[in-house]
């Protein structure tokens, strides 16, 4: 299908927009869901002459991290291309990627007589992980041909980068964690998986004996444990796929940085949804797509506050007539996947969506909401046909066959 | 997509039924369904507050025989996965089934001077041909280094396994019908298609061969005809695949059959719904997953009685408060295929689902039909993605991607 897509793809001047409410799905608490409990008169306005319908981000039943969610509605098959865990912490932590490097979460640990003692180093704070992080950074520039880079994270966490000469083969990621995941055995080796993982597995290996040597008088943090050691995956870019020159608008690091890995703009916003509007504003011209990305609705859901994000709903709800006002030719808001607050976590849930063009339907849903999006022209189908018809609905897909 | 289920199962202690109303959807007469014939008010209020949707078993305008029809809602491709008809008869017949084996369908037939000239040996009763099989077994205990086990079937139709020393290749059964297909014909030699059904044809001519001799005195049944000459698929096993210890509750053999081909634990049940729910009841602490198979909808289908075909149904919708009782975590409702009773067969429509868990919107059918299940937050999707759905809801599968 994205071959077909690349075939048929012809430029014009229309402009997209692709709001993304992380996390929009949810479940019913006492009746309605935080869609239905939520006072939306402009996004209920809106779906009523709009195509509806839900998508399914990655397959029936399977519940998405960020990852896939996101590639599923950019218009990609999340089965086809799959985003490392290492990339993903380094990409949430701000790091930028190329595709000569290997990404990697650690965690700093504290080993006794050789076994894992406590896995997550008593949890040390913050501060000290930066601190920890600065003075492994400072010793450790480089081993063999690969430049390494640190980067902080919260309590315990870090992220580490091996940056090689050159891009790197397929499938050199093929290396297990050393996190033995209990607490009392050895820390594991990191073991290539086929030749051209050989390489990343030395290094791997040199950077937790070194780290060990500068760590070793820590009381806590005395030793590293490397996970989901991962390289950049070779997705074809946004523009090359589909013909648009697409900006992120997003506050967290992590959305921008996997709009990143397939060559979107991204520069960084900060504030909220006003100011994330008028930065779109101001980048109106220079743009075919708009990917805006609104975190705090999967924030609440994670924490179980279905009020606090069904509010969250109802500010975006009162931002919308300012996106109207800027007219888009294709106007898409749905999310990356369901976190439903009576769940606390991201769903297998379909998801909401509303695509709104001259050449809809409409009529078919009476407002946003799971249940009325489950009645609509758009049906329930995969989300990596949502970018398709954004393409179609903008007139940037020629027809296919005489 | 398998493989990816099989990657993020995990186990709990949630218990799945999955009730299959053989042949649950039908078509109108005087405008009704039989499930909208029948007075249901259990099913409907449950489908009122359950995830609804029609699933395909095999794809749009396919009708499935029982084989694909299970698979389907057992959460196997039945396109990828094929159930030979000699297989079938086998299970039907109650025999058991080693990947040793090759399964075949019998008739009796009649010859005359070369040439079939009743390829039913005029539908000799029951009774004669469970004498006649009894008096081949008697005589043919084994050729080559095949063991041959019969079994009588109604009228003319008998079945035999070829049970070899060791496991068998792949495509060991690629060999032709005996049977002409028309009177007046002379049989045709099993021919071997490859190399690795050549001991298989050649125990297949050798088994034809003898029983003539047997039966050369007999009036009409003097010879006999093979058909559907199959192995037992290597399907990988329902624990395997989605970490679930299965029950088949089913009174026919065919059903329990089909489950034993995935691995599910079979024990002979009698009686019907009541006895079947007794016996639930009773091994609900031993397994995950209970497959509960109601056979009576889909006879009174086929036999083109719609009264009956309500009447089941309606029975069934009494029961269902005892099964509710038993507080399943997931309860799946939805049949093998559509036996419409105005086609007195099997048909290509899509069959309704109902799932209900806590984890559902709900609302969207306002009862248990054809036509309200059309509305529901399933959609029409395909068979297999039932399975991964059921694994969802009750918590049994993890993220997929960070």
């Amino acid at each position: 299908m994205q071959e077909l897509i690349k075939k048929l793809v012809q430029k014009n001047n229309t402009k997209i927009f692709m709001i993304v409410l992380d996390g929009l799905g949810g479940l019913p608490l006492n009746g309605k869901t935080e869609l239905e409990t939520a006072r939306t008169p402009n996004l209920d306005a809106l779906a009523r002459v709009s195509a509806t319908g839900l998508h399914v981000p990655v397959s029936y039943g399977i519940t998405p991290g960020s990852g896939p969610g996101h590639l599923g509605i950019f218009g990609y098959d999340p089965l086809k291309w799959e985003i490392g865990r290492g990339v993903l912490e380094a990409l949430g932590l701000g790091m930028e990627l190329k595709n000569t490097d290997i990404a990697v979460r650690g965690n700093y640990a504290t080993i006794q007589e050789g076994l894992v003692k406590d896995r997550r180093a008593g949890r040390i704070p913050t501060e000290k992980s930066k601190a920890l992080t600065e003075k492994l950074q400072e010793a450790i520039p480089r081993i063999d041909e690969a430049e390494i880079i640190f980067a902080p994270g919260i309590e315990h966490r870090f992220a580490a980068i091996f940056r090689f000469p050159e891009p790197l083969d397929e499938c050199s990621d093929n290396v297990n964690d050393t996190d033995p995941q209990k607490v009392g055995k050895p820390p594991l080796k990191p073991v290539p998986g086929n030749h051209q993982s050989e390489r990343v597995a030395r290094v791997a290996e040199k950077l937790v004996q070194k780290a060990h040597e500068i760590l070793k008088d820590e009381e806590a943090a005395n030793f590293i444990l490397l996970r989901g050691i991962s390289q950049v995956p070779s997705i074809p870019s946004f523009e090359e796929s589909f013909g648009l020159k697409a900006l992120a608008i997003a506050v967290y690091p992590m959305y921008r940085g996997l709009a990143r890995l397939i060559g979107m703009d991204t520069p960084p916003v900060n504030g909220d949804i006003k100011e994330e509007i008028e930065f779109l504003k101001e980048n109106l011209n220079d743009y075919d797509f708009f990917f805006f990305h609104v975190k705090k609705v999967d924030s609440y859901g994670e924490d179980g506050n279905f009020e606090g994000k069904a509010k969250k709903i109802e500010e975006f709800d009162e931002h919308l007539p300012d996106i109207l006002a800027l007219k888009p030719d294709v106007l898409i808001i749905t999310g990356d996947h369901s976190t439903p607050a009576v769940l606390k976590s991201h769903s297998w849930h379909p998801v909401p969506v509303l695509l709104h063009s001259p050449y809809v339907l409409g009529g078919l849903s009476q407002g946003f909401s799971e249940r009325e999006c489950a009645k609509g022209e758009l049906g329930i189908f995969p989300a990596y046909n949502i970018l398709p018809l954004a393409l179609a609905n903008s007139g940037r897909l020629k027809k296919y066959g005489a």
